[in-house]
């Protein structure tokens, strides 16, 4: 009992990905991210015309990750307990594992190759999912702390965000109704509903100006120059957001270590 | 007497937004947004070709809507003297309310539904100003905070905002006059006079470039570029502007902690 | 004489755009700024096809404006020397004043007129010049401070702009030729010769991206792809400096003002 | 032999940049730069349709410059010793020398005009790498000081900067893989495999839009859309952190001088 408690521990340590000194972890960590960025490239690979010969290889290279990834999600899972140490029983922190976001990710992205053994159909698109487990990736390279600093900004601006985004959104619904009604008697092949329209002010307020769907009318050419220039100012928030919140942080730092040294040279009182 | 302006306050309370733990003004402004938003959706889906059943449908959602935004129009009039309390005499602040942009909008959106009645003309196309209500959803929800924080900013920096916003349109100005002659003589059809050479300064200043039209001069092409060159720096100028607005609202926020602990280098004493 | 001097500095204060609470200087600013926006709306309008009969009302318009422009032309030379005060020479000052920039334009704004009546030559189209003076509007309006602001940030980080411009321009310049070779050979009607290339670069570098050259390649695509990463990038530069240049003023200010108002409440000493 | 030590000292003087006020030292940068431009303008003239007079004239110049390059680089090579003043041989500074990037660019610019006369290869595209020689031109500018400063951003955010933009390559990494889902059924021939759905990527995360590639599904156009508005937050990321660290520098600078001014709020003695 106490022997498998201790294997079930080091299991834990070995693939968690921040045990960063110990050596197992370190590899098994590796392997992984080597197996993820090969089926990535499988994934790639599969959108060519390909001999069957290569057909083959990639086939073969995804039954072993599938395998591997299969092996990896149950000792996950059977180590849920660790994770999670404050669950009340082992069965709760099994179930708050599976159901969490990446879990869910990974058994999206190995369920498709067992399916067909059951059922018919063919959801072999889904492993493509696997390409999300890229982001494993961030967990274990040196700069976590730069990551940490920018979603800590987007954490710290996250209404004013939203509410910026929010306008830019209703700015979009607006001008795509007025649009349509501008354009579609003159173009109703480009503007055919309201949906063709919103596309327009997607090109339109992201500047990305595809150039299939643009207004040919007086009215829509004015509407668009509008919201054109206000497309402008409203991107220009959440830059300013995030701007600020950068500028926030490390004064936020800074003024904490000239707090921590903040003694007289005189009277030696720490100043606050 | 005395009942019907308790009646009267009531109403202008339950009709009010900012009510937020009144369950009655609650209820009312998610009725009202619901309502909202069933409009919006029946407005985009009038825009696609629809079997006469639902065309049915939507009309009669629509007549319905009509009415309540009829009555709902109507309350608010009739409470608008508790909106402005300073306002002299009843008439007044009726009047006032009425003339205020978001009751113009209100009443447009209706009025369109009882011109038929007295008109023979169809102003149908006025009821997607419903759409503008849905700003009204700002107004309730919890970004209230933050969309302030942003108003504040664009409110602070409008005369800096404003003027460089001049000094992009005079620059569209000119380089369309510029372009005109540049390029009129080479493509007749594309530049066929100054309108359509602004629309290209338009997709060229906010890099939205469409590719409807743009130059094939030399000289055409070296303004295009200098112009977009221009154009980069130009619109760093609002990001710039607003960007240090975000900064200078939390310093002014911090400062003003800061200041709580200050003290006098002769007298030692606290400050503030 | 004495009365000439008087006349003379009474015409110079009616001339400048700066004495607001002058009647008289205000009529003349406002009549000027109508008549260049007045001059700009017909070079607009010339670009249409027109009627002889509105053609010969924008002649009218354009004689009686030439002649007022060259009156108020000479009357600027002939106050010149109020203007610079610390010239040695009426004389001198004239000619400072008639090579200073904007008077160069005024000059070629009126110019095209006359040389009709002496050569053969037609450079009418040197009339579309007078639009400049519409950058004279921001002298008499009311978002001089605003303005002075921003050109107050451009002055201060003109070096910084103009290096990171010089290296985004590098990068275009070296992008083009790399570009060149890559895409000569596929697309030899597009990439024709370093010209076009350049101006792909432009289209690419500031994001506009009309959709009339770019790569085909899987190099070009490539080096493309570079380009665009690293423009988002270099395009950030001028923004973030800008952006600092704000801040920085901003700051400036404040700090200007807690100084004045920094007085220990105990003491009554002055804080530093 | 110390007059050998002398000319060399005397010789590295001249042929590094950071001399100004040395006339011989000065002279020969001025030399150098009017030499890499004179062959950057004969690489681009060179992409023209030339006749044989012109072109002999270009091979001229070609021929002169390479001389003077290999004479230039000869010398740095010897002189290397000054350059690295502690190194402990000879030997090892030159060979430090010949592969520093600078050099290695240099060797590249003007050994493709030898190996005609070894081999018979025709490597005279790699004489185009001349043009990066022009970034040397911002060693001996006026303009020194900004580039530091925003190399000191970049140095400073590198972290930071490399953290965004590996997020926004795994976003687009990611939208290409769904996106060839969504639309390679309806185009086969636009989103022929992986690196076409890329390249609509880059064209959509930069915000260019060529409009040579677009989605035409409606899962493909709402993808689009939500790559199109996380683009504008994931580019306003590196504007930001760039943003902050120039207001950092500014920032720093100013501290600097203020804690000259600070006092013991118990002592009231002036601090540092």
């Amino acid at each position: 009992m106490e022997s498998y408690k201790r294997i079930k521990h080091r299991t834990f340590e070995i693939i968690q990905p921040d045990h960063e000194h110990d050596l197992a972890s370190r590899a098994f960590d590796i392997v992984v991210i080597i197996l993820i960025v090969i089926n990535v490239i499988v994934v790639m690979i599969d959108t060519f015309e390909l001999p069957d010969s290569v057909r083959r290889i990639t086939n073969t290279i995804e039954n072993i990750s599938v395998i591997i990834f299969t092996v990896e999600y149950l000792l996950r899972v059977w180590t849920a307990d660790e994770l999670y140490p404050d669950t009340a029983s082992i069965t709760k922190s099994r179930l708050r594992y599976i159901f969490s976001f990446m879990a869910l990710i990974d058994l999206l992205a190995i369920l498709p190759f067992y399916l067909p053994m059951v059922f018919t159909v063919d959801l072999r698109v889904l492993r493509m999912l696997r390409i999300i487990r890229l982001f494993r990736v961030f967990k274990i390279n040196r700069y976590t702390t730069a990551l940490g600093t920018i979603s800590k900004v987007f954490k710290a601006k996250a209404g004013e965000l939203i509410s910026s985004m929010s306008v830019v959104l209703l700015l979009m619904l607006i001008s795509s109704v007025l649009m349509y009604n501008f354009e579609h008697e003159a173009q109703p092949d480009s503007f055919t509903n309201i949906f063709q329209s919103m596309w327009w002010s997607v090109a339109t307020v992201t500047t990305i100006g595809y150039g299939d769907i643009y207004p040919v009318t007086v009215a829509g050419k004015i509407l668009s120059t509008i919201i054109a220039l206000l497309g402008i100012g409203l991107v220009a928030v959440p830059t300013g957001i995030i701007s600020a919140g950068f500028t926030e942080i490390v004064h936020a730092e800074r003024s904490e270590k000239q707090d921590e040294k903040s003694f007289c040279p005189y009277c030696g009182k720490k100043l606050l």
